[in-house]
């Protein structure tokens, strides 16, 4: 296992120690408990904007807590929910009267344990919603999008409703458009290798040399077909008739772009892979209005990638475009 | 060979056929030719300044052309230079009379190439200034820091210059300022896998499953020892070892410090490493005043880091800080 650790159960509370020493002026964590990150920064009045889930994936989830994203984010261990009792404290001191919204990926630990610290909350007269991010459109067929797990595209909901919140609009209206960006929002991705979970120690599955797998999640997961590594532009238009399948993107459609990176894969080939994308777009008379390009959800040091497309309205148009500021992610407005 | 990528020998135009259908509003080339980069927001008057390369590096280098950084970039094949027609392009694209100022790695080829591109430059009447990167401490021993290879650590010199150029400073003050960040700035890497070249197909190099090599180069130039894989925190005490050799940091001295990947590592990891840097820095009494963690010179897929530290004064501290918008990089003051 050729990773940079010390003891592997260490390995999420020695990178929230660093994260926290690099960081100084924009994170710090509630109740004594490095697992409960909230930004430094708040905001009073704001709509708290909370999420969770576990680690191995950075930017996702904590790397977004900053400046017009989110206010805070409970920590996993890695690919581990974080406990209720976690998120709870971390809705209490991002509450700012506004109330808080919840949006964390659709996975069965992750949703008891916010559901309970919703409860929680509850009680003490803290007004929480929840938005469940599902845009993994490998992981289940269309009817059945309760079932799909939330990967990459998270991000835009988290842009998307983290700009609503600095506007100061209220937890209704944040909610809204968290959910309008959850259902504008499709992800198809490949993986070309495994990651290797710090305390197993091996890889997580394997993968012949020359094979990817398409609709692979982001902790190994089985995708939908496992077939020879073919040219990044095939590989694209495979991705990408599964995402216009769902979205009838035609003359005049805008859109935003995440074609992320899963770890191992370098940004060279990410700028390959979005040529492809970019050109399909264009032949529908469509438009990539706003383009991310980069390693925004991973799974450590898997490779691969994924492509994420968000149908725009005017909307959401400016919110994903309003400035940002989060120690791993910043957009300036140009 | 895991690459998304379609024929090898279209890597580096289909990877800039990205980028430009990507940050459209940023970047543009100049002579008609995909690898004369330019920014497409150029301020009049402004010290113009160019860098360039091989490709494989991302961001290094073409990644840091925008606001605060960077005027242009002439981009070469993987690990290969530009030709020095190509650098003079760039150069009589982004002299906005007040003089260009180049700044590379310490290389052969770009030398040659830069060197004539200077020339070329020169009759034309566009004054031309140099500043060659030789951060990377470990490619030769005290005494001959000429011979040392340019790494990750000239992105402070891109930095710290370019926030001068932006200021408005003339050519021989951000030429100055350059040197200034070269001279305070040392890294050193670690390398644990190796790099595959698209034409090539296959590994650079071979390492054992359970090595390191310490002092590796970016193109996979031998390092200075290959031994087992020690626990991150002696990896980094070895490295900063080296680093505190050559910089005297005690009792109140302030410090930029980049923890940087080379492509396969991920960010996870890059934070357990800049723990103990953080740690080590506050044994002396020594302050990281500003501190970047990520991607900012790599070996396309390589896994492995390197750490760079620029020691400050009060002029590289503001200009470190200053804000910067690239498509590959950017800076919000707080």
């Amino acid at each position: 296992m050729k990773k940079f650790l010390n003891d592997p159960v260490d390995f999420v509370d020695e990178m929230l120690d660093g994260i926290y020493r690099a960081h100084p002026k924009q994170l710090t964590y509630a109740a004594g408990d490095r697992r409960c990150m909230v930004t430094a920064r708040p905001t009073a009045g704001k709509v708290g904007i909370a999420t969770g889930g576990g680690s191995g994936h950075l930017p996702v989830f904590l790397g977004y807590v900053g400046d017009g994203m989110l206010d805070g984010a409970a920590v996993g261990g890695v690919f581990q929910s974080p406990s209720a009792e976690q998120m709870y404290e971390v809705t209490k001191a991002i509450d700012k009267g506004a109330g808080v919204l919840y949006i964390y990926g659709n996975y069965t630990g992750d949703i008891i344990n916010f559901d309970m610290a919703a409860e929680l909350a509850d009680l003490d007269g803290i007004q929480v919603k929840q938005v469940v991010g599902n845009d993994d459109a490998a992981s289940s067929i269309v009817g059945e999008e309760h079932k799909r797990r939330g990967v990459a595209g998270i991000f835009f909901l988290f842009k998307a409703a983290g700009a609503a919140a600095a506007e100061g609009l209220p937890l209704d209206e944040v909610a809204r458009i968290a959910d309008k960006a959850r259902l504008g929002t499709r992800t198809i991705g490949v993986a070309l290798s495994s990651c290797v979970v710090p305390e197993v120690g091996h890889a997580t599955f394997s993968i012949g040399e020359d094979e990817m797998e398409i609709g692979m999640g982001i902790h190994g997961e089985p995708g939908i077909s496992r077939k020879k590594l073919a040219p990044a532009d095939a590989v694209v238009d495979e991705m990408m008739e599964r995402i216009f399948a769902e979205q009838d993107l035609g003359v005049g459609s805008q859109v935003a772009v995440l074609v992320n990176g899963l770890g191992g894969t370098p940004k060279e080939e990410l700028y390959i892979l979005f040529r492809r994308v970019s050109q399909l777009l264009e032949e529908r008379g469509a438009t990539a209005r706003h383009v991310f390009i980069g390693e925004y959800a991973t799974a450590m040091e898997m490779a691969g990638a994924s492509i994420s497309v968000l149908t725009l309205d005017e909307e959401l148009d400016r919110l994903i475009d309003a400035p940002a500021n989060t120690p791993f992610f910043q957009h300036v407005k140009l």
